[in-house]
C-alpha cells in the first residue's frame, strides 16, 4: 500500500496481469471503510456527542479494523493471482505433467477464491457499521456515511463477482456450493443495508 | 496522484478535513475507468479480435480520458473544499465582515459543486463505453467489465450526493434548479447502464 495512487492505476489500466477486479474491489472496501472512520473520527471526543461517544468508539473501531483487512486484501489478491498465473504457465507435454498442472491450478484457484470471499465479509461489516453511524455520528458528515455505505456495497457486489468468476473455473461442486452457500445470504442482506442507510442520509439531507 | 494509497487512506480516516467523500467519488471513478481500459488493453492488437480493433482502440481512448480527468478531480476536491473551508474561516465580527464572508462562502461553494459534476459527467461517460465494451472486449475479461461498470455507477451516485449536500448550502434557487436538471437524467440513465451491462456479465459468465 506504499505505492503511489497513479503507479497503480496505471498498472491496473495496462495489459499487466495484476492488478485486477478483486484487488480493485478490496481497495473500494478499504476506501468506504476509512469513510466510515472518518465520520466516527469528527464525532469521538465532542461535548456534543458524549452520550454515544462510547458507542461511536466502538464503530470507529469496526471500521479500521475493517480498513486494515480489505487493505491487506488488495495485495492478497495480487499474490493470489499471481500463483494461479504460474500454475497456468506450467509444463503440460506428458499425462504426468498436464495432471500436475490441473491440480495446481484448482488449488491455485481455490485459495485465490479466499481473497474476495474475505472482502465480501469485511465490506459487509462496514455497511453494518454504517447502519449504527447514520444515526449516532456527527450529522454534519451525513454525506460521507453515504459514500461510505455505496462504495462498501459496490465493493462487496465486485469481490462477489470475483468469487463467482472464479468458482466457473473450480471443477468442485461441494467447494463451489460451500462458497455459493456463504456468499448469498450477505449479498442480500448488504443490498438491503445499503438501501436503508442510504434512503436515511437523503431524508437527514432534506431536513 | 503520487501520494501512497496508504497515505491518502490514512488521512480520509482521519479528522483531517480533506480528502472526504467527493474526492474518494472521482477516485473511484478512475479506478472504474482504469478496469475499462485494461479490458480494452486485454483486446487491442489481437489477431482474435481484429474485426473490432478500431472500436476498442476508440474505447480505450474513451476510458483513458476520463480516467485522466477522474484523476484530476481527486485533487481538485481537496483543492476546492479547502476553499470553502478557508471562507467559512472568515472574520465576522461587523456587518461588512459577515457581508463578504456569506458571499465567499456562497461563491466557494458554487465552485465546489463544479467537481462532483464533472466527476459525474466523466463517470456517466466511463458506464456508456462499458456498454460497448462488454461486448467487444477480450472475454477474458469479463469480471473485470461487470466490476468496471459497478464501481462507475457506485462513484457517479457518490459524486451526485456530494454535488446535492453542496447545493443544500447554497441560497440561489436558479443556480440549484440549474445543477439539478444537469444531474437527474445522468443519474437515471447510469443506473440503466448498470443494470444491463452488469446482468450481460453474469450472463457471459453462466455461459
Amino acid at each position: 500500500m506504499q505505492e503511489p495512487m497513479q503507479a497503480y492505476l496505471d498498472r491496473l489500466a495496462s495489459n499487466s496481469p495484476t492488478p485486477g477486479g478483486g484487488s480493485v474491489a478490496a481497495l473500494v472496501g478499504a476506501l468506504g471503510a476509512a469513510l466510515g472512520s472518518m465520520v466516527a473520527n469528527f464525532t469521538v471526543g465532542k461535548e456534543k456527542f458524549a452520550a454515544v461517544e462510547a458507542d461511536v468508539q466502538r464503530l470507529l473501531a469496526g471500521c479500521e479494523a475493517a480498513r486494515e483487512e480489505l487493505s491487506a486484501l488488495v495485495q492478497a489478491d495480487m499474490a493470489e493471482y499471481g500463483k494461479v498465473s504460474a500454475a497456468y504457465g506450467m509444463p503440460r507435454k506428458t499425462d504426468e505433467e498436464k495432471a500436475a498442472r490441473t491440480a495446481a491450478i484448482q488449488q491455485a484457484l481455490k485459495d485465490a477464491a479466499q481473497v474476495p470471499l474475505k472482502a465480501v465479509a469485511a465490506c459487509h461489516r462496514v455497511l453494518a457499521l454504517n447502519r449504527e453511524l447514520v444515526d449516532k455520528g456527527n450529522p454534519n458528515l451525513i454525506s460521507d456515511a453515504g459514500v461510505s455505505v455505496a462504495l462498501a456495497l459496490a465493493a462487496l457486489e465486485c469481490a462477489a463477482l470475483n468469487v463467482e468468476i472464479n468458482l466457473s473455473y473450480i471443477e468442485d461442486d461441494t467447494h463451489n456450493s460451500e462458497k455459493r452457500a456463504a456468499l448469498n445470504p450477505l449479498l442480500g442482506s448488504a443490498a438491503l443495508i445499503r438501501e436503508e442507510v442510504w434512503d436515511k442520509v437523503k431524508q437527514k439531507m432534506a431536513q
